[in-house]
């Protein structure tokens, strides 16, 4: 968004006075809206409570007492129904806590302290270990290989992923880049799901380092607004039929399905991967809670089930998502001052706003009282190099509070852009 | 027990046919018992059931949505609840997820990656990190950092926790000293509780180094079996005391108070300790399963009904270690081959048998169909030097089962001492 509007000065001035105008009338009502938080709202919460109807009794289906110790990788119900949400076959699979992000972290984290399945040594013996961050990205993912000292590498998201020359060339040339950070289905914040050739590129390329390894973040696998929906190629299978079996590790949860932090999550990959990660794991914990996984499994049952649940769950997020961009269409469409992606699902709305500007959006839109996401925080160490993308979170407020919050920051970002313009 | 049995060379032979007589019974009966696990009987789970009836509103009396993202450090009624069991402020008390065992293992390798609150480096830095291990002890304990490669060393454990005297001189001459392992309440599995003195001087001790922790786990400070129950010192009030107010961390969790690996967990430490922590697993986590801590605090409500709800397990678990103690009693008694401590609480009780002969007991008792923890695994790199102790674990068998299991066990302790004696 480098390019002006087309309009004389003088027009300029004029428009800048009408939004003026209008944006000091929105601060005078005094408002808190909060736009920042990815989080279902209460509806989409009420959706799930019949998880705890007839708890009965707690017993899984291979004789385990699910309230007792032990199946440290998760009972055997909830094994199969990942591997049959993701077509992957049970020793494929760990399920978890309540937690997919947690489970990220512990891999990193084993990363750096043990090594994982095939590397030559821990990662915290190495001088420097680099990571490739297509961006704007998950903020959570940044942040956990900024705490172990990564070097993070920006990608540029293009509308089918992540440039995959600049993530090649990388790859290829430098063995101290030794992962990528993927959200690859309604990739937060973009919306976008790689295409079939950017996951093929991910899984055939040669990288310099043998333990170059793929944090496929599937957080939003399931979460579609529309029944015409996107298809994400199964990155594990592809690594597989490439000759790169142990590239990959795939994570994901109910955290958006259910409950956002009373869920259950999973982490899956080779046989082999998971067959180390299983022993590494065994002396961290005696096992996850297998109550939750058992009701969850009980209540969410197979995928024809979860399918049904999710469009509920789109019932209520699509009219959300619709009027974010019809607002965004009506006050900033062919102003050439800003651009968005229009998602298929996921939780979020990318909004570029010209560049240099991010910063002054979100800032006036907080003095109007919407709370944004800050600016930056989709990049690595929360630097957007260009200043210009801004995270729309349209799930959690009731729909009249998003309506005026978009309708806020579409002044702030109008306002910002001639600010800009006047220099 | 080293000194052998008192009786003439004849006789021992006499006795030795007897109790083979007895062992060859035992076997052609193709039992399959299994002692090796510290975990509570179906009837103890059932005591928790209650814990899903009603589940009602799953809203934190501050308000928070149980079943959203937030609270990273637990909602305030369950900080306030585990406050309240161990006299602490709640700036002191982050409450986890199922697992107590995870919160310290996570914070090992924060600890070696990160670094504590108070380190000059993460222990990853340093060429050699030493943990004091009295013993026997947990093996879990053990096996953490057995898997961060430190340098374990062997405490014996005397009738009112580990030796004094060796663990200052150890911690006060190698700044490589770290930390040290403690269960200081119905210890696991001697059944020892510390004694004021000893945990006075934990706290006054000085350290060569200046990053020695304690890691306190107090898994079973309310598992009483009798009214008359033992009574442990306050160690994070007493560090404070002594003027080292971040040595100690302390662990505690419901694992068998509600449901094994169902259960909620707590970390507790000094406010400075507890503040950077937070910090640390912010980036971890968005939270630990909230419905689940507010499902608890609402069953567990208050230190009596917790008091109450713990005489339920009591009534259930005493007759068992009463039944374990009186046939050691009556078949080993006053033999000189074996000796054993009386516990008032926890889950064990800790066998001593003639020394070199704990592994062919296990063996011996093995073959006879009765599975027990195997001989070493309390002792660091699962070897006991004396390979003498014997863990045993009454509460997870049926009462009849538990019987025949220690008959059976007492044959095997007599036939080990007397192969032994003939050399």
């Amino acid at each position: 968004m480098e390019a002006a509007i087309d309009m004389p000065h003088i027009r300029l001035s004029e428009r800048k006075n009408e939004l003026l105008e209008k944006y000091e009338e929105y601060r005078s009502l005094g408002l808190k809206l909060d736009m920042s938080r990815g989080k279902p709202d209460k509806e989409q919460l009420e959706l799930s409570m019949d998880l705890f109807r007839n708890i009965g009794n707690l017993v899984s289906e291979d004789g385990t007492d699910c309230r007792n110790y032990g199946a440290m990788d998760g009972i055997i119900e909830a094994k199969k129904f990942f591997a049959s949400l993701f077509n992957l076959s049970v020793d494929q699979v760990i399920v978890g806590g309540n937690s997919s992000l947690n489970l990220i972290y512990d891999l990193i984290s084993k990363a750096f302290l043990l090594g994982l399945n095939g590397f030559e040594k821990p990662w915290c013996k190495l001088d420097k270990v680099k990571f490739l961050c297509p961006s704007p990205g998950y903020d959570r993912h940044f942040a956990i290989t900024e705490q172990f000292g990564v070097e993070m590498i920006v990608i540029p998201m293009t509308s089918e992923g992540p440039d995959m020359d600049m993530v090649e060339e990388l790859a290829s040339k430098d063995p101290a880049v030794k992962g990528i950070w993927c959200v690859p289905m309604y990739s937060n914040p973009t919306g976008i799901t790689y295409s079939d050739r950017v996951v093929r590129r991910l899984a055939e390329m040669e990288t310099a380092a043998d333990d170059f390894i793929i944090m496929w973040d599937n957080a939003y696998a399931f979460h579609h607004l529309y029944d015409q929906h996107d298809r994400l190629l199964d990155l594990i299978e592809e690594c597989r039929r490439f000759g790169h079996p142990n590239r990959a590790y795939m994570f994901s949860s109910t955290s958006k399905i259910t409950f956002p932090g009373a869920g259950i999550s999973m982490v899956a990959s080779s046989p082999e991967n998971i067959a180390r990660l299983k022993k590494q794991i065994s002396i961290q914990t005696i096992g996850y809670n297998k109550i939750n996984q058992l009701l969850h499994v009980r209540f969410l049952k197979d995928p024809a089930t979860l399918e049904e649940h999710m469009k509920k769950h789109a019932a209520i997020m699509r009219p959300k998502f619709e009027t974010v961009l019809d607002i965004l269409e009506k006050n900033l469409g062919g102003k050439n001052i800003a651009s968005w992606h229009k998602p298929r699902g996921g939780y979020f709305i990318s909004l570029d706003v010209m560049k240099g500007c991010a910063k002054r959006v979100v800032q006036l839109a907080k003095e109007a009282g919407v709370k944004l996401t800050p600016a930056g925080a989709t990049f690595p160490y929360g630097k957007d190099p260009n200043d210009s993308n801004i995270r729309i979170a349209p799930t959690y407020p009731p729909i009249d509070e998003l309506r005026t919050a978009i309708e806020i920051l579409c002044v702030c970002v109008e306002l910002a852009a001639i600010e800009k313009m006047e220099g």
